[in-house]
């Protein structure tokens, strides 16, 4: 939630402000106008022109749900920015698709009772009912004696004059229809939703690629069809820059993808995170392509960098995993990663889902050029290969696990990475961090002399990214200098490597199978996801809903 | 050093390579050369002979001195890519500069006795001469029976036949002489370099802008002159982009200047960290300007990225402390910090004078507009004024000696900075680091709900830096999301802001001076700087040579 209270109008009022955060003003400001309200004796103040007198005096994102002794039986929710959600249940449901919502009561047409739902995220109504009234900015919902209405509360109406008279119109909507199925967020036979999704990659990942790779025939060259892409393709090549623009997770699957987009388009990459970018307001212009990646397509940051960059006359792309979200309505093209819904707190199987995506955003964006041909191919290769590898490196859990217990009790962990594999160090720590509590870093590899070589000792644990890739004698000699400094190294190397990245033994070694280069991301992030899970449950912590952590961030 | 040994030949001749590290690889293979002369009768084998034929199997980075009970009384030096120092000193010196240095024997021309030193650094050398030799690529300095001897190591030479047979011609090389003064390495009223450079800061900074600043007339503007950029500066404003490249905290450096240049020139900046831009091979183009940001003027991977940048055609800027130095020399302009010498590994002085440096760029590559003439004039007094606010801060010293007491048992610290900022919140981090020893991480606080808040406890001591801004707000929230969740904070603001930045008190607060906002981050990085120093003091840790690292990193 990001609003702030306008405390110069509260003050004037004669409110007073006490060393209170602004979550926990809303309610004191509440009451405030109530008793005012009262004070004046207007007895007939409803509840509905209480919080719209409150939202007044809001500024930023937020929903909120009000409910009041005053009010009995009455319960209002309004938002700004954040998302919010209308569920509306009818046991025997019978009303159609598109039926009008307004003022429709508790009691169905035919008589069978209503359930209704407020939440902000879809994933929590669908197992109740899949009809949802999407609310808009500046709407408020007001459930009264069986009822339902819903008010438009227009900002600067109420500026001159106090809203407390403004009776603002009830709004008339349509009802939804989600298309999500309850399977997806049933665990099956899974313990946690975090280990379902981690399981489900080698399927999501098929999904992802389904009908996007032409394997081409005897003479026809393997390519890929991104349909929601394919006439911006030219105007994207011509970019003076191709700038990804993200938060967190879909950061890092934007940073993984770098390399391969820089490498098969020309055009230069630059990596935003989405909050940075507003906080500066860097540059941004018409011959720049911005690529926005959000898992929920509602991250607020992405968000209102969508926005700045819309502004500035950029074309911009979307990658998400939510159809109808705000990221996949308000750019100009994109690509859904199709992982289907996604549960756990911490992203795991919309990361490599985000990864190949952009693989292939790569591979249609330089599809053109014949000398890159070869490289092409042998990436789609790669890319149709790829969920057996998948099911390969899954075969680790338990190896995994083994290695979760030795570091169970362990306060620090490093990881390092370059590369193609510097994302990997940056995502696979930020999942051991957020998951299980344990500070980890996602450290450069060859930033290593530039400070955090201090650090190095026989206590601290040292995760190593060293697959085969043209990185890999750099990465021998940092593994020969961490352990010149008696380091604690676990090492992960491709299969067969084992006695060439750790000659003489003494680390720890996880061999994962070895992929096209620019593909072994998503490979090498998989033992991290399985480490994060099983250190979490071993630790004792809430896999699915990690401390202090909401699945989607649709607030600053 | 970054080396490989060429291990194909070499198995082919009958060496064994057991389980041990490159470094331990070369004294064995030294043996074995020599064993191999002998074994094939040649007892004439000399030690250069030795050397040479070593070198020929190596590649790569490296700075060799070789001893040998074979060769009493010899000493041979060799180096590629790394620097490599010859110091000359006579007793009762009275060789003039420029002298030939050749075939010189142990005792100079009048008589006295001559000491010699090799080094990589010119610091350890000037206490005891300032005549020195810079040994090039190649070159192979021979110590024998009280003489100097130079030979010229061709690699390609050798390729067809053995290098034993080969006897390379010596050379003829002149003394330089270093400019610099013995008080520069003094530590005077100071037990540590890094102390006195921490004080030392208002001096630098003021050494910095000499010259450099103009203040203008009754009617003529304030500007900023830099006389190596002047005939750049269109070409600057008119590239495509703009490309900060470094290491360490020169990287975090550029990135505290990034937003000001941003905004000043209009063109976009893109940030890397050396290795990174190699390991990626990243695009690079004519219409680039590459700056180049390195204390010593001889990092490795900033070296090698100039090299890369300068086959692609960018114009190349070098921003060093080290007049003479590879990339001071190598690039097509730059700017000289003149922060004087700097003594302890991790960097301060420097890391200040290099941000002002920038904003100076900034201010020379913004400079014909009209709009921002105001903004500028401002940015140019906060210059001036800086060195002061700079002695204010200072003060801050007993303070962060109180706080360095609360924190020295801890094993993490998280620092959370934003848009100018952020900068600081990295490099804060890494200074802890680096001499602390101690788990600290700079995060980007527009990244907090993304995966860093879950480490949030009652425990986990939190710097947020929070001092006033565009962004003042939005920090303002993160320091109550932190507080809701019983972070244990200490906050960084502006003089007089303690009130609003922790309401209700309960949070340590570091006040420090205001200043022009891009100005800011040379201010705030002081109190860290301070806290670094003083957690290594007390933790009882070399401060001056931080466990496992070296001043300039002249090797990858």
């Amino acid at each position: 939630m990001y609003f702030q209270v306008l405390k110069e109008t509260l003050v004037r009022h004669g409110f007073t402000f006490e060393s209170e955060t602004d979550t926990e003003v809303i309610p004191k400001l509440a009451k405030f106008v109530f008793d005012k309200a009262n004070e004046e004796g207007d007895q007939t103040v409803t509840f509905s022109q209480v919080v719209l007198e409150v939202m007044r005096h809001l500024e930023g994102a937020y929903a909120l749900i009000f409910k009041s002794r005053h009010y009995p039986n009455e319960l209002i929710a309004c938002k700004r920015g954040s998302p919010l959600l209308l569920g509306v249940k009818e046991l025997n449901d019978d009303v159609c698709n598109g039926s009008a919502f307004h003022d429709a009561k508790f009691l169905s047409k035919n008589g069978n009772p209503k359930e209704l739902f407020l939440s902000s995220d879809a994933n929590a109504i669908i197992e109740h009912t899949k009809k949802v009234l999407v609310i808009e900015d500046g709407e408020v919902v007001h459930l009264k004696e069986g009822g339902v209405s819903i008010l438009k509360f227009n900002n600067d109406k109420g500026r001159n004059g106090d809203s407390l008279s403004a009776r603002p119109a009830s709004v008339q909507r349509a009802l939804s229809i989600l298309e999500m199925e309850v399977e997806q967020i049933n665990k099956g036979k899974y313990k946690h939703y975090m280990q379902k999704e981690i399981h489900e990659q080698p399927e999501s990942l098929t999904t992802t690629m389904r009908g996007r790779l032409l394997r081409g025939g005897s003479c026809k060259a393997k390519t890929v069809l991104l349909g929601g892409l394919k006439d911006h393709l030219k105007t994207i090549r011509r970019s003076r820059r191709i700038v990804f623009i993200g938060c967190g997770t879909s950061y890092n699957a934007a940073l993984a993808a770098r390399p391969i987009l820089e490498e098969l388009s020309g055009v230069p990459v630059t990596m935003e995170i989405a909050s940075d970018l507003l906080d500066r307001q860097g540059p941004i212009y018409r011959e720049d392509t911005a690529v926005f990646v959000s898992q929920s397509g509602e991250t607020a940051d992405t968000l209102l960098a969508l926005e700045y960059t819309l502004e500035n006359g950029a074309l911009c792309v979307g990658i998400t995993n939510t159809v109808g979200s705000v990221i996949a309505r308000n750019t100009h093209c994109g690509v859904h990663i199709n992982a289907g819904c996604e549960i756990g707190v911490a992203s795991t199987k919309a990361y490599t889902s985000q990864i190949v995506v952009m693989a292939m955003l790569a591979l249609a964006i330089g599809g053109d050029t014949i000398t890159k041909q070869e490289r092409r191919e042998a990436i789609i290769d790669g890319l149709f290969d790829l969920p057996n590898k998948i099911r390969e490196v899954l075969k680790l859990d338990q190896e995994m696990k083994d290695l979760a217990k030795l570091l169970i009790a362990e306060q620090s962990l490093l990881v390092f990475g370059r590369g193609y594999n510097y994302a990997t160090a940056l995502e696979g720590a930020l999942k051991v961090k957020e998951v299980a509590l344990m500070h980890s870093e996602g450290i450069l590899a060859g930033e290593m002399k530039h400070g955090p070589l201090a650090l190095v000792d026989e206590n601290l644990p040292i995760v190593v990214i060293a697959t085969h890739d043209a990185c890999f004698s750099k990465q021998q000699s940092v593994i020969q200098q961490l352990r010149a400094r008696k380091g604690r190294l676990i090492v992960m190397c491709s299969k067969g490597d084992a006695a060439s990245v750790c000659p003489g033994g003494g680390c720890r070694v996880i061999e994962v199978p070895q992929v096209e280069d620019c593909l072994q991301p998503v490979v090498n992030i998989v033992p991290f996801q399985l480490l994060a899970y099983h250190l979490t449950v071993l630790r004792g912590y809430n896999v699915d809903q990690p401390r202090n952590l909401a699945k989607s961030v649709t607030t600053q």
